[in-house]
């Protein structure tokens, strides 16, 4: 087994070796450039760990693992187009630095790559791959729409919340996982455990992401701190605090996430304010905790060496503890 | 063998019976919406026929058949989009109708769809139906680049015009017909010979669909006569007529195409006299029998019954003469 860092190393010179120069350029060169970004890599990185986990070299599991970080980065920028969003990890998005046109025809490019990659496989574990590859690109999809659905809508529920963010973000992990588990060629059931441990965890890193937004430090979160409350978005933390808030305090939530401030200091801390007193806050660590137990359920039936369970917790709790 | 129609109502009642009705419905209804429209089913009806003419029952191609015509109808959405088209088949574009968000991401779910309709084959026919998929689908991106590239550009050549239509339009159907034969577990042989076949009729197909923008009859054409020159468009036609030109005709050519007309009978005139006297018109049809012809020597090394090989030749030959 390697490190996490050492498997990032190993994602990102293979990306350098990869390189997408091919004509037409305005079709390739967005593909290049958000692939150049950066970012931690996290999901290719659980596909080769995974195959090591399962006895098989990192190496087998590259091709796989590039087609999981492509297939992100697809997604990142028909999202920042849907999003309007000027940034992407501190550069231009896509359809900034090109338009909007060029973002969505190199997105549909970096789709079809990502199946391409699967090619090297032979045919039952490519099918095997495809499979997994296209139900998880779907219901990422359905994912983005309900995220999409739910900004017009008042009574989103929680179970409809946590629905959104398991399809939006965590399926993608549990499957970079699985993938490695397929090309490992592990039992039927490993597989399908390790998926849940990386579902699991993936929820669990989402509901870290609504709470780090509002409670972050920001000498260390990278993005504004309160940026969801600014932009009025109804994170766990949001729907909590109205589950738990007497009409009062309902009252002034639902007026603060009414308006759209220029100056917005004041907001944050009243709504931030809310979240502690209703309990909300709470109530979102615990559920972090609780997903990520549950993950760690799913490696007591795994049939892989103690030595390995006890990595792979440790990096469940890296996540956990995590403040960026 | 059946009949084309034949093949277009097996085609109709699949759809129909596919139905698409699943949430979140603002991603779903778009892509039942837009596979309700209908067109000719050409693609789709090739794989089917083309299955049947390698004696394997249409039913088995109708999967393939389906992600196909998937497909097509996805780029439809995205192009639409890219070229603000407000109307397909006389309604109102996926874009149109709801919005650009919808329509890219609806667009994207639909790609992942027409993987989807391979699963069902096993993994070795699986692998190569998605390898030639992956392969056209990215084609098809990179000719819809180029076209949008050749707008911005005077120094189009001819090769590179019928590489770029080549890729937007005739690899598909190319791939449609080798999917057919995929199914049908032909010699490698005859698959890339009907692929040929397509392609080269696909090609044949595209340079008539510019041919009857200018010269179509009003009555029988669907599209406005003249669309193409309205909108300065640099067809086959164009290319050849400022290859054949004088030096007054091609100032007079030039300056037709420079210009942006509310009223614009004239123009159409005017330059349909152009590609009349130069003499493009006449290349450009005969162009579309070489092609055609090209396609045809295909047939002559295939190894399929005369009958066959009558029925393709005179489905070509019904797309040469084609009207509409």
């Amino acid at each position: 087994m390697h490190s996490i860092s050492e498997y990032q190393s190993f994602i990102t010179s293979h990306f350098s070796a990869i390189s997408i120069e091919r004509e037409p350029k305005n079709l390739y060169e967005p593909i290049a450039y958000i692939l150049s970004l950066g970012g931690k890599r996290m999901r290719p990185v659980l596909t080769l760990m995974t195959a090591e986990i399962f006895n098989t070299d990192y190496k087998k599991a590259l091709a796989a693992a590039t087609a999981v970080e492509v297939f992100h980065n697809f997604s990142l920028i028909h999202d920042d187009i849907m999003d309007d969003a000027p940034l992407r990890r501190g550069n231009e998005t896509v359809h900034e630095k090109w338009d909007v046109n060029t973002g969505i025809l190199s997105g549909d490019a970096m789709l079809i790559l990502a199946y391409q990659y699967f090619e090297q496989y032979e045919p039952v574990i490519f099918q095997s791959l495809a499979k997994l590859f296209s139900k998880t690109a779907l219901e990422v999809c359905e994912g983005q729409q309900w995220d999409v659905d739910f900004e017009q809508r008042n009574d989103v529920t929680i179970p409809e919340y946590l629905k959104m963010i398991e399809y939006k973000t965590a399926v993608l992990v549990g499957a970079a996982m699985k993938m490695g588990a397929i090309v490992a060629e592990t039992s039927e059931e490993n597989a399908n455990l390790i998926y849940d441990f990386g579902l699991n965890l993936g929820i669990a890193f989402q509901l870290q992401d609504d709470y780090l937004d509002a409670f972050g430090d920001p000498e260390t979160f990278g993005k504004q701190v309160g940026g969801d409350i600014i932009e009025n978005k109804k994170t766990y933390l949001y729907l909590k605090a109205m589950e738990f808030a007497n009409a009062e305090e309902k009252e002034q939530l639902k007026h603060l996430f009414a308006v759209q401030l220029t100056q917005n200091d004041e907001k944050i801390a009243a709504v931030k304010t809310i979240f502690n007193q209703t309990g909300a806050s709470e109530a979102t660590q615990q559920a972090i905790k609780e997903y990520t137990f549950k993950a760690f359920e799913m490696l007591e039936k795994m049939g892989i060496e103690a030595s390995k369970k006890v990595m792979l917790k440790a990096f469940g709790e890296n996540l956990m503890r995590r403040n960026v």
